[in-house]
Parts: structure tokens; sequence; C-alpha cells
């Protein structure tokens, strides 16, 4: 089987700016999680910023990706329209997309999901625990029924969201809430996973469980190598 | 339009037996649930118990129910076989189903399911709060965004339910746990809605808002008047 | 119960362009899909079409909308994007949208969907023949088990759209394909319901059956008056 | 990897008793099914029949199988009910489970749907195209946009099963009808599929996308190392 090319797409923004969010992700958030990526085999790994020429994703680079991960979070509005037009259509035609924590405001999720993708939140230092309700789901391969995180950003309901395809895990925050915490979606030939933690202040992406789910994602967004896309004016077909 | 006729079905045993819980429920869990929907318009309504004969659900009762609802416990066992047999010809044939709390473990519920329908519980006194995660659909209707019980037993995932075609509520208990409270499944052409909160030693079934829910549960569930049933060999139909 | 306040919009090029549809529809499609609303109580409706100042949708007329039909087909890219920006605002904030047939195309559906909403098509004067495979839904109301339209349009699968919340119906054709063709999905606070039928060729939308479902389509689309949208930073809430 | 471990469970009534259908499977329907899975790697594969002791699926047989095929006819009523508790019972425990044409009537397929099962049919020689309708779906990898199969029985709506999690096939038929040809469930920790061709009069099961439809099917159905079942009373849990 030939290995998983993926992509993971950051912000980059926070970490070069602020050290506070340096001194816990030192290579950025991409490195934190290309390093956890990189424990498992069977991943081609490169990481791409919204500050390189087209914001790192040009053509050449999306047609050699089988999924792309996104975390953005302060700079949605300076992705180029014309990259949210190339990702889209590439997931259209089969990459799958892993979307990380903030990246539910970017415009590529928006784009996809057709709503707003707002919901509440609150950072004060929480606990959160993701349970799994999809147990037989490849994304919760390896997991306890629950993962718990020591300290995040909560998320909250409503999420303005579709509802998903398939609900894999919902956040429980001891400050009341609750939050649809994985969830997944077909958008054309591609899947989709949106992914609640990993804020830029917390240690999330080094959490071996969370980096367990990342892995498990990408290898279920992967592309299959399914029918091809056939569209417009068609003859009748034979009737036997 | 004609009033909606529903059957509330209660095994009625915890009230008889047990003065604290018919401290709570003097008129049954049966009559507490008829008074509140007696509040609204729109539905005629008789209750029916387990010792009754037939397990108070003959064929005549049910063929004039529109919407069954459904609390059990400690007796589920005692059911006939008979009579789940019937009450799910009805609902395959169209006739709603509301299952309440404990009721998950009934029998109709886990023929319906296909499923154990097991999960976690605790009786701790503990606070319910239970979002709502589909905004639009019928039976949030007149809702905040989530409903608070003061008291209430906890259930918590994994609920071995299929996944639900609808997921409109969540819960939430300070103990640390979620739960899919609100799910709506079809089988055949009946629509079964499931609803957590409602422990005998709780006076949940007067909560203003758990009545709204069920009242709006009853006329989502209620039956269409939809394609008739046709099975069995058929002969070609003309191309046109 | 208020009236359901609807709003029929309409391309309105096609009727006013060539007489063999004019021929069709002297009133325009919306006329026709007015006149037959019009034979069912419980609606007021109003037409809107593309040339009319704002396309028609100014903001007073969505904010006294319930619920907005959408036929449009060669003229899709002159809507304007203010004027889909505000109608995606409606409908997550619960207006209902009914999309028919080439509507599949047009801006607000695509938006909505994340999609390409491609497909396969084929004016051939065939038969098509739509199963009801959703008996319980309300959309379904008062169907026999399949409706039959003399001739249409084809179109088949695949359809790009994501995979509906339900699928209602299914189309067949004598040329081979068969068709997603009552689809139903909901964004934010709204429902969305596409139908496949309505060339402007055919007579369509004086259909019996075509006119019931876009009356059941009407009624299930309406918003319900669900929890108030609540976003952004909350404060924690109590434990109980 | 692991090898997944398949169990083809077949009826093995027509082949023997009737000389037609034995010359279309001299080797049974589960010597075909067999043998087409082997031309793949990746799977063990042994094979089981109603008339075997405990109907060939002792409880050793179902705790090494990882997928379950089920092919069955017209002695669904011979299949005991211990056999269909116990592997009701693995399928809630993650065992994928594969159910193949008139499977649909079996014993253990109503069970876990909750339905009847039922649906109408023809045996007139009709060509069959299934068509792909969820084209990143693991079970449609290496498959055109549809598949053709000469001669098969026509299965048509209304299929009284749940509506599927994911719906991977439609099919057409030349008599008029449409049939959801392939649907995915899950039941606990275990996946179910069910894929409509398969007639034994036929030779469907040499067909080679029919072929690579099952294989992708069991891939798809095996177990992943999901969470733990955990149930009854549990303590609370930290709040961090």
């Amino acid at each position: 089987m030939n290995p998983i090319r993926v992509t993971i797409w950051n912000e980059y923004r926070h970490e070069r700016e602020d050290e506070r969010y340096r001194a816990v992700y030192p290579d950025g958030i991409h490195g934190a999680i290309a390093q956890g990526l990189g424990l498992e085999s069977g991943f081609t790994i490169r990481t791409a910023t919204l500050d390189e020429p087209e914001n790192g994703l040009p053509e050449d680079v999306l047609m050699e990706t089988d999924v792309l991960l996104w975390w953005g979070h302060k700079a949605h509005e300076e992705v180029d329209e014309e990259t949210v037009n190339r990702v889209q259509g590439r997931v259209l035609h089969g990459m799958g997309l892993v979307v990380l924590h903030s990246g539910h405001h970017s415009k590529i999720f928006r784009r996809l999901m057709g709503t707003s993708a707002n919901l509440i939140w609150r950072v004060a230092d929480e606990l959160e625990r993701i349970w799994v309700v999809a147990p037989s789901h490849p994304i919760a391969r390896g997991l306890d029924r629950y993962i718990e995180i020591e300290r995040e950003e909560m998320y909250g309901e409503f999420f303005d969201v579709p509802p998903p395809d398939e609900l894999v895990f919902i956040s429980w925050f001891p400050g009341g809430e609750v939050f649809r915490s994985g969830c997944c979606y077909t958008r054309g030939s591609g899947k989709i996973f949106y992914f609640r933690p990993g804020h830029e202040s917390y240690p999330t992406f080094y959490n071996p469980d969370v980096r367990k789910v990342i892995a498990n994602a990408v290898r279920w967004a992967a592309p299959t190598d399914g029918p091809p896309r056939v569209f417009g004016n068609q003859a009748a077909l034979p009737s036997g």
C-alpha cells in the first residue's frame, strides 16, 4: 500500500508572534502534528503555512496531497479565495480534509458546510472529556471509552454545522457544556473530519490520544480509488 | 385536524408498591404524563398498564392509538411476547412510539433497535442539562437552548442504540458524563422517539419543559397519511 | 395557527423569451406553483423574480417569508452575491427553502451544500417514476407508493450533493438511470428540501402529485419556534 | 496487519436439492463466494452451512470470525433462535456482518433491523444496473460509476429497513423499479452491510464487480480495535 501523502496546513501566526504560544509549540502547531504523525508508519508528511506563496497550497502541492490538515484561528480572512477554491475542488475530487479546533471558522470549512460554524466558547483552563459514541468507527480505533485532556478551551453547543453523517465524539466540559467534537462529512468524492481540541495555548497536539485520533482520521479520510466523476448530457443506456 | 389519539403505557409497579414513589406520582407516572398532555389541545388521551389484561394493549386499543408512550423499569420481562409483537406490528404500520427513560430496556425498544440498549447509570441526585443540538427539529419547538432538570438519575455513554436518524438532545451531567438523550428513528411507516429523563423518584414529568418535549414528540410521531404498504411478487410496470 | 408565508422565486426568463415555454406556463412557472399552493389552505403566497430590484428578494421580503421556493436555470450567475448572502442568512435563522429541479445549480443551493451539485441529464421526453422510500416522512403525506410524470427531463446519479439527512424519493428513468430526487437537509435553524422534477418544457407543475409534494414540503420546511441562536464567549453554568 | 477471518454462511439447500441451481453453483453459493474472496489477499476463509451442528456457527467459530457473510432463502425459519442470539451478540461486540440478497429475510437481519425487511420482487431475467451514490465510500473502491448484472431477480421499493446510515448503491431495473441495494448500518460495536444481488439461479457471485464489492464490504465491516464495552452503575468522574 502506498503511503498516504499528508499536508499539514497551519496559519502559523500565534507561535511566531507571541512567545507564550511559541513556548508550547516551538516548531509550530504544524511541527507538533507532524512529529506525532511521524511516529506512525504509512505517511509521507509535508507542512504548509499561510504566509508562503499561494498560502503554501499551490496546485501542485494539492495534487500531491491525499489528506490535508487545517489549523487556523486569527487570520482566516487572509486566506485567498483562490486557495479556498482550489482546496474545495480537490476535496470534491477525493482529497481528505481534517479540520482542527479553531479551523471551524476557516473559509474552507464554512464553504464546505454551508453554515456559519459558530459556537459558544470560553478560555478557562478546563478539563475536556471526549466520549466515544461510535465505537465501531475507524477513527475510534485504539481508544478507551473516553479521552481526557487536562486543560483546554471550551467549545459548546449549538455548533452551527450540518448534522454530521457520523458523530464519533461528544465532549463534556466542567462548566456545563457539551459539544459534538468529532464530526464526519462527505462532500463529492472527499471525506471531511472535524476534531475539536487544540487551542494554541495548550499542549494538546502532544497528547497521545489526540495524536491517535489524528492518525486514525487521516487514514479514514484518505481517498479511495472510487468511481470516476461523470457529469453532463448523457445518452440513454441499454435496458438489457 | 383530528385529535391525535395517545395511549400512555406505564408499568405502574413502583408507584403502587413503594410509597416513596407514590408520594411523587400519586396518580402514577402515566397520570402525570396524561395531566401534562391534557394541558394542551389536540390530543385524546388514554392510559394502559402492565397488569391489565393483555398488558393493557389489546389489538383494539392499539388500532385506536396514533402514538404510544412507554414507561417501564423493573418488570420489562413480564411484558408478553405477544404484546411486543402487536406493538411492533403497529409501529411498522405507522403508529408512533415515544419511549421514556428506563423504557430503553423494554422489550419493544430493544426489538425495534436490534441492540442491547445498555448504558451507564448512577442515582445521585444530579442536575441534568439537556442541550438542543437540532434547533430546527419540531421536537425542539418552544424550548430555550437547553433544559435543566434539578435532580435526575444519570445515564451516560456508550448508549448501545443505532446511530439516531436525528439527534435532538445531548445531556450533560456534573459527574462527568454525556448522553444522546433525544433520539429519532423510523421503522417501517412508524416514527420512534427516545427521551432520556424521567426516573421514578424525581418529579420530572411535572417539569414544564419535559412536558413540552413530550407533547412535541407526540405531534412529531403521529402517523402521516403515507403510501400504502405493498410487498411481494409484482408485475413489471410500463416504461412510458 | 398562522398561515405559512410563502415566497415563490422564479428566474422567469424562459417563459418570457420563448413562446414554447410560455405556452406551457403562460403565468410563469411561479404562477403555476402559486396556483397549485393556492388550492390548499394555510398559505399566504407571493412571488418574486430575478429581474425585479434586488432580485425580488430585498431584506423586508425575506423577513416576511417563512418558506422560499426557488426555480432557476439559465441565469444562475445573474443572481447577486448579496441576494445569496441574504437568503443564506435567513435560512440559517430558520427560513425554509424548497429548491426545484434546475435550481440544483443555483448559487444559493451550491452555497448551502458546499458541493458542485453536478449531475447527468438528458432531454428526451421520458417517463419519470418517483418512488417513495420514506413512507413516514411528512413530505410523502397523501401519496401512493410512487408518482408518475408522463414526460420529463432525466437527471441521473452521481448527484454531487452531501448525503441527505433524509432521502424521501428516488426516481427511475427508462433510459437506465436513478436519481435521489427528494432530499432533506438542515442548515442552522433552517430546513431545505430539494425536489427533482420541473423542466420548463413540461407541465410538471400542474401535476396534482407534484403539487401535493410541494405543499407538503412547504409545511415541513416552515420554521418552528426553536431555540434562540446564541454564540460567542459564555460564562460557565452552575453545576447544580 | 493480521488477515481478516471470514466465515461464509450459506443455507445450502437449493444447490443440493435442485440440479438447476447446482449447475450454476456446483460448489454451493458459499463455494463461489469463497473462491472470489480467495483471489484477493488478506483473508482467511471458512464456510458454514445450515445443516451442520449448531447451524455451523457454534460459539468457537463465531469467536474466531471477524466478518460473517450470510446467504439464505427458503429455510430462514430453520435457523435456531440460539444461533440468532449468538450471532447478534457477536455483532454487538464487533463482528462484521454482510447480508446477501435473500438474506434480507433471515432471522438475524430482521433481528438487527427491527423491521420486516419486506420488499417487492419479480423473477424475470432482468438486467440490474447498480449505481454508486457514495463515491467516497470504501465499499465503492475500484468500481466504475455503475455495475451491470446481465440477469437478476428484481427487488423493489419499499424496502422495509431502517434508513441506512450510509447508502452506497441504488439499483435500477427495466421493469420500472428502484432499490436501495447497498445499505450500511452499525449495531453496537459491529458493522452491517446489506448487498442486494445474488439470486440462486444466476451466476452473480462469479461477477468480478460483485466480488469486488463483497471483498470491499468485508474489509469495511472488519472489527476495529475500538473502545471496550462498559455498562452499568458507575461512580462519578473527576471534574479536573
